[in-house]
């Protein structure tokens, strides 16, 4: 059976999901995204995505078309309906579709749209938990409101493309020396003295929903955590490297650019982090 | 009856031109686009436009899913069927429909998606085409690939929405201390001594169309043009100041952030210009 999405208020198959083309997300990149992990047919850590959502929907004054009880009510609805056990729910807000196209807001009665979908993945036993992943550096070309999670993409779409082209399923953006964040995931390093090191949030990065979760879990085992920009000098003499996002929980990186990070295998902090992590996931999913 | 608009080989009514919500230009701003002015229903410095668009989606990989000959083919069909005299052609390309959502780009076979639409525009009689316009100024947000005309436009939909909130109808961006262009125009100013001066092409700025036949005109006529950043305070001491696109061509700023420029009316030098330029669109529209 084809999977459902969801567009404004109807459950359609995937080949009839549609928006129009004077949708301001096809039109302008006017739109905010959130994606969540499912495990078990349950939404992970899913009240922090939706204050994300109703973060960055403020910070460019766009209008949620619906509560963001009743956006859970969806997301759990097209879970359901698609029979997702393990994967992900995308949602995207835009500003809605107007007559023609203009640059300045539209009217008030221009009707925000809500988009859904799902999709499975193996979240648990990915191959990549065990392994670790490879990551390339890219400049990073963003814009400077890196906090607000807009579809906007073009950016991280070109810095995840090149490190597909290498083999490699990450790319680390770098700015003014530093690392700022992966295309799609937070990055850490655990030093020689396994400090857990990861940029501060600011207008720099996307507050993470997965890194900060992390961050909580590593404080409460009082595990020492530094949040500070870091070099990839850093990364490579550090002791362990892991991404974190929705999508992959945490995940061991182990090479930047070719160059192994320790001594090339997921390490045991990356390791002990992703369990604690799992386990938190899998508790508190609703 | 209902203007028509083209989308991936069709002409359909507005009401029903629509993308996939998988399109990537909804998901990802993966996509590039050009505006096109029409007057007595034919295209204005078109070949100027195609040659960006293959320059933009060279730029990041992008396959043209018609070539530019058949582009320009629909352009004008669609011209014909909505009967415009004046106004625009917008057409939008990106890379296509997915099954799903992953930021690398997807396989060959996935088409990219064109999508065209036109709309009725008073262009040389507009009012403020007499008047001047006000300008606000903002800090420049954007990403550091600005000569990629790429739907990644949410700085630039704050931008004119900071401006349309301010009564104005356009805003120039600023980055160090000197402005880069307009959110939807490239910026020029006449010194004291008639010197014509606007930024030079780079990544910084988009390389206009309508900029580049204005400089070109004006060095035929033996007109002084110097490519290089100005500042607020520069412009505000000059004696004219004015902007340029594809959808205005060339229109005068009367106001920076509430501060009259030159007179504050539109100057000698920005008329005959706008006059120039109409001779040429007229004399060379397609």
């Amino acid at each position: 059976m084809e999977p459902i999405a969801y567009v404004n208020g109807s459950f359609v198959p995937h080949s009839e999901a549609k928006v129009s083309v004077f949708d301001r997300g096809f039109l302008f990149a006017d739109g905010i995204y959130e994606v969540a992990a499912v495990l078990d047919g349950k939404l992970v850590d899913n009240a922090s995505h939706l204050a994300r959502l109703e973060r960055s929907v403020g910070e460019i004054q766009l209008k949620l078309p619906e509560t963001l009880a009743r956006i859970e009510e969806i997301q759990k609805e097209l879970v359901k309906r698609n029979n997702i056990e393990s994967g992900l729910v995308y949602l995207e807000v835009t500003r809605g579709a107007d007559t023609g196209r203009d640059f300045p807001f539209p009217k008030a009665d221009v009707k925000s749209t809500l988009v859904m979908f799902t999709s499975s993945k193996e979240i648990i036993d990915a191959p990549s938990a065990k392994a670790g992943v490879n990551v390339i550096t890219v400049p990073d070309l963003r814009w400077t409101r890196r906090d607000i999670k807009s579809v906007a993409l073009l950016a991280q779409v070109l810095a995840k493309q090149a490190a597909a082209a290498a083999g490699c399923s990450e790319a680390w953006m770098i700015e003014d020396g530093k690392v700022t964040e992966g295309g799609s995931s937070s990055c850490f390093i655990v030093t020689r003295d396994d400090v857990i090191v990861t940029r501060k949030n600011g207008n720099e990065i996307l507050p993470g929903c997965t890194r900060k979760a992390v961050v909580k879990l590593a404080e409460e085992r009082q595990l020492r955590i530094e949040e500070r920009a870091f070099t990839v000098e850093e990364a490579l003499s550090a002791k362990e490297a892991f991404i974190t996002s929705a999508s992959v929980f945490v995940q061991g990186v182990v090479a930047i650019d070719g160059k192994k990070v320790g001594d090339g295998k997921v390490g045991p902090m990356t390791a002990r982090l992703r369990e604690i992590y799992v386990e938190f996931a899998k508790a508190t999913a609703v």
